[in-house]
């Protein structure tokens, strides 16, 4: 560390990070006492800057209580966003005189209460504790109070900081990384803080460029976050949704290792592709020889024109019409206008097409990669599921489950890489996967209710007011069990609502049916079982009609189908049919019907997508909001 | 469930399978007392016979205690592999003749009490309890006893079948899986079983194709149970690493729960190289689409004449070559076989270099791939470490954990895909990420111990005898710490032993050195810390000296590195230096650099290969024995 802990007993339930001398925020500000008892308690923390104020001291005549002006309030943890209490070109310019005004301030003796600092609101402070040893001569006319929260809690720490002992304005930028040295007193301005830490020494600074750090923009929406993603856990969102993630992880191993499950690791490299209808991510060491040998193309060019520049040049078009047709201008421009749009755009749809015909072919001479030189000597795939792996194991010990990457390539908006939890459970039947399923979807909604309570209230707050009672009234509740006939059924006889698609015995059901199934006619989660061997992966087990199979969805009110799980055919002679008439590829699943041939059992399963499980619990609607690192589209920097 | 719960209560202790109404074995057979307070229970259990016995049931005189001889020993879970203990064709023969069998000892009234098939030893037993009701013109001629094992732990449960209630032949192949209920009573037959379960009813048989059954082979080796990767689990060795990883797995998450760590999911598909001189998997998804296009040759062949008709001809001509060697007969003929296995084999030679240099052409050929349409519109690869990624939430949340498959193309004779468990801590140096390794590895170490004492049992038996001390020893003693410089002058030192590769301040450590560091000169495990900056990664934080990095690994008795570590620099410009010097990308790393450009601070962190963990705690030597599917060489069937 960049300092010794000081030698003062660590308060009673004040742990020190075992492996750095600080104090974890969380067990300051987590205590039910709001960390009141603590008060002077010398303490090492560390962590970043969430939100600053710098005020200057000057003697005031106390105001009566009544007239007591509000405490500078500090918003970064309110939004989603990170709030920037100063303009930012202001502050420059103020940072740029503070040498000027401590010297002005001193030669007038200014000293003992504060001021806040770009306005006359006057602050009413207790004082502070005598300072440790200080240069003489230093000035001491600013103060900074910083939000300071180590990702432990949503709460941030006050941090009081006097400009005698470090450069204050090297603190005060949003992201600025400190590990302070102080005592812990009552504040010095009434406000939400209970506690507030009084800084003896600054024994570490992490600047920040501050006109380049994104989360110094006010309010950044979290779609935009996206672009940053190795800063989005300094948000309190992205920081709460890390916890609940955290807490769902843990929460998994406790149910199924209580259970009697296993844990084991499913294969990410994979030959056989799970459901046989997914577009899936090769893996390849070829590509990366070629790669050694000549630099492929990155950007497509046509005889000196772009794509790019059509397509610029369309969307210019597109905002000229769109202003004439604001303004209700000259009629003639305006028609004028869109035949040039038109004309442009069929250009650029030529050219696309031109330019796709040519990756064709372009494509078609690669074609000689020779896959037996591959590192396998066959071709590779991403799992797109390790259901059929976990089988083998379960088929074997009994009953196990699996915590990994997932991938698809096939999800537009979607993520392609995605943790996914996923189980196996011999001597079992399609009604023991289903009963497991809801057990298990209710101890993760019980499980973060009761151990992540900030978290949920200021998701509740900032994202979804009706979070934490969803998730209550889920875990008292009971699902609703009907078959996918029902389904079809009683969505058939729905008069109020036209779907976009029609149902039909056999077609899969869409998030309109979904959504209208949960939350218009069950107001609750449902689990729908028996679908048709149509829409379900090979695997699940055929029913004795011969048309549906022992598969099921547990679907949850915003449309979610969360789990999906099914008993999976444990009959050689059956399972070979169905893998024929999808036109498998037998070779890939010879192993996995061994399984059939030798010493065969019922068993079911089912799978549950942890960031499906973060978006229902916090009522997020995108999953690129809640994976640590967003996998959907074209990116180079992560 | 094929059946329902028979109706009497489960007794205490005993806990029946949430989603399945069979009981765990673990809960009868590791009781203190073995089971025996459980004499008397109806119960329903499940699982794979292990071995298996028939006898036939004949009237005989008692016989005086002392000359009693040994029961019929079960051995299928004393090896690595099964035991098969029925010579596999005799058996065949033996099974054709039970129903006559049956009818003749029908016929000469044979009941009461039981004797070895295929031999005359006589077993001395008690009376079986009743039989429930059976149709009263069943033969009771055939009694089988079972080992079945449900993979719930070591021990297998011994399962007393008589042929009234089921066909004995479909049960008795190694690898049957049945469930079974019936009650437990002391052994009929006196020997390493305190408890057995007397069959009343089979509820559900999976049957073998015995001929075709690997696991049927007789003490097939570790690594050839490679080839058989669906059914390793079924062997005790592999079922007992699978309990031990889970455990391994288990502790990760408590021991850095406890500590405060959040766990994260570091991405797997990357466009950041972490370590930059590794080879790396790609992942894309333009092949799947020029594989659809035309299928690529996958075996080479010119001119009418394949590499494989030639090798096998070689193959041939070797094999009589040998034949005319061991017969010693005319040597003419074996100096012409010679001749002509060596024209063969140039042949051989000559076809290959041919057949490269043509398959290098098809590479150069298939650079025309563009990767700005590939899915995520670049290069994108499989994640050799996810510690970079960890650190930009480390860099936030302070604490961070990652447990997840990382790859590696360019480990020859070593598995490609592995779980590594990752950390990053933030506000911490060097011997702050020593100091928790070297926790972390002892608490694996204790956790085994305490939680798997049978499989330890079991483990060191049959593979180490030495694990279980060597375990203990660790906990309870100190790791020595010295510095690479150290090593190199004790190593430089050394006079008894001459090691193969000369080491020199600023070379990597071979396994010889540290093997001899670890075992004959400290005989404990040591943790080598401040490394030249060549053979580290580039972001491990350079020393005051500009020659070293304050990086370290773990090394263990046996010459294992299991963990590796690192205090990574947190400054600017230093870091950016050391990716220039290296060649590195810069592009690649700006979002890694954007964590020192704002808010920077010291971290450290470290990796550990859980599959390096788990040979170290077994004893075993390959990891591709201890990972749930061997990932390094080339298998179309997983």
């Amino acid at each position: 560390m960049t300092t010794e802990q000081p030698g003062n007993p660590m308060p009673v339930g004040v742990t020190r990070s075992k492996y750095s001398n600080r104090v974890v925020l969380k067990t300051i500000l987590e205590r039910s006492d709001g960390g009141l008892e603590l008060v002077g308690m010398r303490v090492v923390i560390g962590g970043w800057v969430k939100a600053s104020k710098e005020v200057t001291k000057e003697p005031l005549p106390p105001l009566p209580p009544p007239s007591r002006p509000p405490p500078p309030q500090q918003k970064a943890d309110d939004g989603i966003g990170e709030t920037e209490p100063k303009d930012s070109s202001c502050m420059e310019i103020l940072q740029s005189l503070i040498p000027c005004l401590r010297s002005i301030m001193k030669g007038l003796g200014f000293h003992g209460n504060y001021k806040l600092r770009k306005s006359s609101k006057q602050l009413i402070t207790t004082p502070l504790p005598p300072l440790p040893p200080q240069p003489p001569s230093s000035p001491s006319s600013l103060i900074a109070f910083l939000q300071v929260s180590d990702g432990s809690c949503v709460a941030s720490l006050q941090v009081v900081v006097d400009s005698s002992i470090a450069p204050l304005s090297q603190l005060l930028h949003i992201g600025t990384c400190i590990l302070v040295e102080g005592l812990l007193g009552k504040p010095s301005v009434e406000g939400k803080h209970v506690i507030e830490l009084k800084a003896e020494k600054i024994l570490y600074i992490g600047t920040v460029e501050h006109d380049k750090y994104p989360l110094s923009m006010k309010k950044l929406p979290i779609e935009r976050l996206r672009d940053y993603s190795q800063f989005r856990p300094r948000t309190t969102t992205v920081a709460s949704v890390t916890r609940i993630s955290n807490a769902l992880t843990l929460a998994t191993h406790i149910f199924f290792q209580h259970q009697g499950f296993l844990h084991m690791h499913a294969p990410v490299i994979t030959t056989t592709d799970c459901e046989g209808f997914t577009e899936k991510f090769q893996v390849t060491t070829l590509l990366d020889k070629v790669d050694k040998m000549e630099k492929p193309n990155t950007v497509m060019e046509t005889e000196g024109v772009s794509l790019e520049v059509i397509k610029s040049a369309a969307k210019e078009k597109t905002m000229l019409v769109e202003e004439l047709k604001r303004s209700g201008s000259n009629k003639e421009a305006l028609a004028a206008a869109l035949v040039d749009l038109k004309k442009t755009n069929e250009l650029a749809s030529q050219f696309e097409a031109r330019e796709k015909s040519k990756s064709e072919t372009s494509l078609l001479k690669a074609v000689k990669l020779n896959f037996s030189e591959d590192f396998f000597s066959c071709q590779t795939y991403l799992t797109v599921s390790g259901r059929l792996h976990l089988e083998s194991y379960a088929c074997a010990l009994g009953n196990v489950y699996s915590v990994g990457p997932r991938f698809r390539a096939d999800c537009a908006g979607n993520v392609a890489e995605r943790s996914v939890i996923e189980i196996e459970m011999t001597f079992s039947q399609l009604e023991d996967a289903m009963s497991c399923a809801d057990d298990f979807f209710k101890f993760l909604c019980k499980w973060v209710l009761d151990n992540c309570p900030e978290d949920m209230k200021f998701v509740s707050k900032q994202i979804d007011k009706t979070c934490i009672d969803r998730l209550q009234s889920l875990i008292s509740g009971k699902v609703e069990k009907i078959s996918y006939a029902e389904t079809v059924d009683v969505l058939g006889k729905v008069e109020d609502k036209k779907f976009e698609i029609e149902l039909k015995w056999g077609s899969a059901l869409t998030a309109e049916h979904l959504s209208y199934l949960v939350e218009v006619i069950h107001k609750k989660p449902v689990m729908i079982y028996n679908y048709p061997k149509e829409v379900k992966p090979f695997y699940a087990r055929l029913n004795d009609d011969g048309k549906t199979v022992a598969a099921f969805d547990l679907v949850v009110p915003k449309a979610r189908t969360l789990i999906s799980g099914s008993q999976n055919e444990e009959r050689l002679d059956i399972l070979s049919s169905r893998i024929k008439e999808l036109g498998l590829p037998r070779e890939q699943y010879e192993w996995y019907l061994d399984l059939r041939r030798h010493g065969t059992v019922e068993h079911s399963g089912f799978s549950l997508g942890l960031d499906q499980m973060i978006l229902f619990t916090t009522g997020l609607s995108d999953a690129r909001d809640v994976i640590p690192f967003p996998r959907s589209y074209a990116r180079a920097d992560n």
